[in-house]
C-alpha cells in the first residue's frame, strides 16, 4: 500500500510519449497495491478530451515473465466484456516496458484503463449479487484463455508456510493455532476434490479488489494471485472473503446466499462443485491462515504495511468446520 | 506521504453528498501530503461531465483551529487569479467539515479543487522562471489579506530544535554539524533583517509543491507551513529550493539567475530586500537544517516516513556563506 519507487515527471513524460494516449496531464502516486507502485495518470487523451490510467510499475515481489500472462488476462477477459481494465499498449505493441528506476535498474511497467467506482466496507445484498454474477462471468470467459498459470498460492504452500511459521511462531500468535493449523492442513491434504471444473481464476477477491457504483460492479482488478486452479475454490475465496462482518466475526447469511444466487444465475454449479463448497471454503481461510501467519511473524510490527490478522480466518474456518449447511445453504 | 486514515466508500460517499458537486464516482488515496490524508476524488460533477477534487483529511499534525487560515488564504488567492486550488464549501458554505475516523475520533476534512500539472525534478530555466513570477505573483495577491499566520517555523524554532538535538544528537549525523550550527544561529540571531516587507507567504515551495505542464506553473499547492514573514525571505527559501542539484550538491547559476528574473518581472525587490537575501538564504537553509536534524534523530530508522538528509542543506548553506555574491548575482 505505497508508492516505492519515485518516478521524475520528466521520466514519466517520456515513457506516455510512448504510448498513443495524448500528453502527460497529472500523475499521482497512489496508495494501492501491495506488490507494486502505482499512478493514476491523466493524459490529454487521444482526441484531447482527457483520459486516465494507471500506470503499474512491478517491484521484487512480481516476476516479469509472468506479465504477459496478467496482462493477457486482462486484455482477453476485456475483450470479452468483463469489468476489468484491459491494458494500453505501446506504439510498438507491447504490453508493458522496462523504464530505470533512480538506483538506475530495469523495472517493468504496464499502463491499464482506469475504471471508476469505489471498494465497499460493508457490502450490501444488491453488491453481493452483483459481485457473485461478475465472478462467474470471469470464469465463463477464461473458458478459451490460452495461458496456465501455476498455482503458487496452493495446498502445498500453505503446508510449507505453515511448517516455517512451526509450532512456536505459531503459538505467538495464538496457543490454539498451532493444533488448528496442523491437524486442518491434513484434512485438507486427505480431502482435497480433484476432478471439478478448472481455468484462471483470480484467487483473491476481496472486497478492496472490486470497484462499484452503487449496486454495480465496475471493476475487478488486481489480478497477481490469478492462477489455474478450481473455478468453485474460486467461488469459496469469495464467498469467505466477502460474507462476514469485520475481522470474520459474524457469518452474514443474505450476503452469502445474494453471492451464490448472482453466481449460479450466470453459471449453474455442477452438484459435484456445490457439495464441495465447504471443504474448498476451508482451504480459502488456510490460505490466508498461512500466508497470514507467515507474514506475521517474518513482518517487524513497525514494517512499511500493515500485517493483517490470521485470525480473521481461523475464525471463518470454525465457522465453516462447524456450520457448513448453513454456509451454501439457499435457503432465507 | 501515506493514507493514514481509512475512509469507507459508503463513508465517502456520504460525504461527498454534502457539496455541490455531483455523486462519488471514484476515490483513491494518494501519496501525497506528510501531515495529512489525501484522497483524488472523481464525481459526476455538477453538470454530469466529470470533476475531480482533492480531498485532504487533517491528521494531527495539523491543527483545525488553523484551516480557517490555511483555507481562507487559498481561497484568497484563487480569487485573485492566482494558480491555487480553491477550496469547495459545502452547502452549508463551511470550507470545511468534521467526518468520524474507523476509531470514532472527528478528523477535519476539506475539499479542494484538483489542479493539472506534475512537479518536475530537475528543472528548466524557462520552469524556474515560471515559479518566480508565481511565486511574486502571490506575494502581490497576499497585499489584501486580513489574516495574519504565526511563523511557527521561525529562527526561535530552528534554535530550540538545535538545542533539542543537541552536540551529541548532531554529531551522530555529522561531525563538524554542532559547530557549524550553533555558530550559524548566534550569526542569524545577529544579523536578520527588520522591516522588510511582510505578508503571508509559503515557505516551503520546494519543486514538489509546484505543479507545472511544461514550462507554466499550474498548480502551487501545501500551504501549510505559510505564515506572515518577510516576503524576501520566501523568495530565499524557494531560491534554496530550486537552484541546486540533487542533495544541494551544485549549485545552478542559470536556474537561480531565470528565478529571480521572474519574481523580480512581476514583483522588483527593494534594494534593501536584494541586500539582504544572502544572509535569508541562510536562514532557509538553517530552517530545514534544524528540521530535518530533529526529525532525523527522533525518527526511527525503519518508520513510515522517509528521513530527508539535513546535510543536503548544509552543503547550501556553506555556498551561501561562501560565494554570497555569486549566488545572487544577475549576470551571467
Amino acid at each position: 500500500m505505497a508508492v516505492y519507487t519515485h518516478l521524475a515527471a520528466e521520466q514519466l513524460a517520456e515513457l506516455i510519449a510512448e504510448y498513443d494516449v495524448g500528453q502527460l496531464v497529472s500523475a499521482k502516486g497512489i496508495a494501492e497495491g501491495v506488490s507494486n507502485s502505482n499512478w493514476l495518470v491523466e493524459t490529454t487523451g487521444k482526441d484531447g478530451r482527457g483520459a486516465r490510467f494507471i500506470l503499474t510499475m512491478y517491484e521484487e515481489r512480481v516476476n516479469p515473465d509472468y506479465l504477459p500472462f496478467y496482462l493477457g488476462l486482462l486484455d482477453h477477459l476485456a475483450a470479452k466484456g468483463a469489468p476489468v481494465p484491459g491494458t494500453i499498449h505501446d506504439r510498438a505493441g507491447a504490453a508493458f516496458r522496462f523504464v530505470a528506476d533512480p538506483d538506475g535498474d530495469a523495472k517493468a511497467v504496464a499502463l491499464i484503463e482506469f475504471l471508476p467506482g469505489v471498494s465497499v466496507d460493508h457490502p450490501t445484498e444488491a453488491q453481493a449479487h452483483s459481485v457473485g454474477r461478475a465472478l462467474a462471468g470471469i470464469h465463463l470467459a477464461v473458458a478459451d484463455f490460452p495461458q496456465r498459470g501455476v498455482q503458487t498460492m496452493g495446498l502445498g504452500t500453505w503446508d510449507r508456510m505453515i511448517h516455517d511459521c512451526g509450532e512456536g511462531g505459531l503459538a505467538l500468535i495464538d496457543p490454539e493455532l498451532p493444533g488448528l493449523a496442523f491437524s486442518e492442513l491434513s484434512y485438507l491434504a486427505g480431502n482435497w476434490p480433484g476432478g471439478l471444473p478448472q481455468g484462471v481464476v483470480h484467487c483473491d477477491l476481496f472486497p478492496d479488489n472490486v470497484l462499484m457504483l452503487g449496486d454495480e460492479v465496475t471493476g475487478l482488478i488486481d489480478f497477481y494471485f490469478a492462477a489455474t486452479d478450481l473455478l468453485a475454490y474460486d467461488l469459496a475465496v469469495t464467498h469467505a472473503a466477502w460474507s462476514f462482518t469485520k475481522g470474520g466475526r459474524n457469518f452474514r447469511p443474505e450476503i452469502s446466499r445474494a453471492l451464490l444466487r448472482g453466481y449460479e444465475e450466470v453459471r449453474p454449479l455442477l452438484e459435484y462443485e456445490r457439495e464441495h463448497l465447504p471443504v474448498l471454503a476451508r482451504g480459502a481461510c488456510m490460505r490466508f491462515i498461512s500466508s497470514r501467519a507467515y507474514d506475521w511473524i517474518n513482518t517487524p510490527a513497525d514494517a512499511l504495511v500493515t500485517r493483517k490478522d490470521p485470525m480473521d480466518f481461523v475464525r471463518r474456518l470454525q465457522f465453516y468446520t462447524d456450520a457448513a449447511d448453513q454456509a451454501f445453504s439457499n435457503r432465507s
